[in-house]
């Protein structure tokens, strides 16, 4: 029970919500990646890819939004410390025939790590992709919003296993 | 593929972004209903609940995150409009052993529709859980965000099959 | 106890928060107006208004974030309505040897009262005037900061008694 | 006079707003702890309590405000520096029969105090509760918004008197 | 004197701001129409149109930068209201060997005018283009941003002579 | 062209944007300057300065305005990185009978140059005078929105001829 006290590092002994305190840490570098799928009725991907194909604005719009949501991470995220981020990556892949698959890479020299920043910046990003093409009809979803891989900190890197 | 370009409303003809004119609608009373899954490893959500039940600032803090993200939309969106939001609300639920299930509810006297602002409520909530419990490990998910229902508007009411 | 219910409306039956649904409401006419006073030490307030006077920076600088903030009071308060403000405004008066009193009314055509919006201008004007003059030392205060009056809405008017 | 000038930090010779220049500082660890009153109508806290009680919603929406606005201080008051706080905290306790105590306690690795987060972050919190348990009546206030204690900076540490 | 005074609304009689009460006016559609252009080095543009061509993400991050700015123009300039912008387009054009004239056109339901917000659009989407490309030197200008035409309202229409 | 791919820093070998890396870079002390012009029509400006000289509140909104615009620079220009500012000061001139020049300069301790910064803040700084003073007339521009000065940072040190 302490071991599990001591991961839920958000949460005071009373459950009160609070920032965790990184002040006694020194900055790393730190790296995080994380995904996610927006996925598509049958017919409708070939559709947006043919009229606001990925040269188009469709894609560098989703990048713009994830780039600019993963910077106001602390604003959306209550617990979540300001970061100065020193780098944010969005990439757009078509991934078979009903698939759009959005990966968010951030970095920064931080005393906490940055899949928040990656999270937050990967799901506006595939909102933003939802929104442009939600005309098309209701059917569309985003799936598997999830952290591919972190590096730098204490708690070591991660992978996720099967990529 | 004139019916496509219709449908793509946020593409000029030449593919440029462009934020839809709404200028000739009238307000009408719409509604929309969005979730997202919270998805843990076995063993993990039985700990969370434990340590920072529903009662606690956990899902408090989820609730509020949504709310507020939900108002910001058209700042985390590129296209959206800005609303007058008449009524936010986000619910959180265990469902199963594994699974919070995040339901935002959003609704506004306006001239387009809210379903954004429902999806990014549902995805801000449940980043924020994650957020929260993220130190008993890396392998939570977000799960099938989506549309679950919406009303109001000229295209129609809508539900999602299967609930 | 119903009826104590019915008054807390920002909470649910099981005390969950929520934003009360305004969407059934027509919009009228509502001013709210709200002050604070910024209360100095002895002798410290004569040397501001000789050194940063009324004409100077100081007070327009207060005048400034006061309507800023107060335009972004559904930002910072989770569970108020984004409204559009048709007007904001900001007093400073020195009242005695040792206050500034900061008056800040809002105006608007709205669902739902602005009294959060004049009580949000008043905070943040005032936090301003002891941000730029806390280098005098740390005895300022700011105190009671509250309503003065509200009129529209289904609740009457109200004025504060002794005013 | 030259040495009133020296205080009002904030103004130039001539009576102009500016951002302290803080680059040649290098940075030190700062904290400072902030308070503010709700003051409560007989009988209105105890209302309060019994419907939204400590462990519900109400207490854990104005400790998420609280840090939210913290984290934002730079812009809200206009001459303030961003800082990187490394941690935000906000305590609500019950005291005596009609009021309820903020305090919000700030921290960061910095060249400038967090003085104004500390503030800050009570204010809202503090107006947070305000719209939460408005709806009970017109005549709650915000007392003695002020400063507790500050240690690190050059101009050394500082505890209120009284406490 | 007296007409002046009518002329500069923002000031008071006695020279403080203040947002002009628009709440005695009634909504009615409004439309403006602004312009800058951003000035190359010679043979810098030709440079640019190689590299980052109107197809790519240069053009369609400043589309994205400036209808977002417009978006939030109220937070950016002090007096403005807070407006439910229906449309922001913003359009590129290569205007000779050296020039990129960036055009914003915004429109609302509104009881005031659009025009700050079709300049804040205009001016955030140049800078961003300026930030772009800044690597190639800092010999970059921007040029004339003004209004061009403006549409609603009391004062009647008026359009940029010479164009 | 590796040298001109080399320039546009902000876009990747096939055009898409992207967040310069920084973090294998050491922070260093960075300034620029930016300056805009504010142009109005005969007559126009003597009128302001008569009504709204420089010792009221017009040019103080200004310098607010700009001050908090240049802090939020990373929130409008999509690919800037956040900085923390040491200092952002506005200085506003009358020059000849028609123009009033507005100056930025912003300081940093910083991975990336601060020009951005500065010009957001003059671009902003103007906006608000242009806002304050629109009701004159229509005829108002900006001019020569620029940088004057650079220092700091691997590219050297730079300043604008002519000045």
């Amino acid at each position: 029970m302490g071991r599990a006290r001591k991961s839920l590092t958000h949460l005071s002994e009373s459950g009160e919500l609070r920032m965790v305190d990184v002040s006694g840490k020194s900055p790393t570098r730190r790296r995080a990646r994380a995904s996610a799928s927006v996925v598509f009725p049958a017919g409708s991907l070939a559709r947006v890819l043919r009229e606001g194909s990925p040269k188009g604005d469709l894609f560098a719009a989703a990048r713009v939004a994830g780039v600019q949501a993963a910077k106001r991470t602390s604003e959306l995220i209550p617990l979540c410390h300001p970061l100065p981020l020193s780098r944010v990556g969005i990439d757009i892949e078509v991934r078979g025939g009903s698939e759009l698959a959005v990966e968010c890479e951030a970095s920064a020299e931080a005393r906490t790590g940055v899949e928040m920043e990656a999270l937050t910046g990967a799901a506006v990003a595939a909102l933003t992709i939802y929104d442009m093409v939600k005309a098309l009809g209701p059917g569309i979803e985003v799936r598997r919003l999830r952290l591919l891989e972190k590096t730098g900190g204490l708690s070591g890197d991660w992978r996720a296993a099967g990529r």
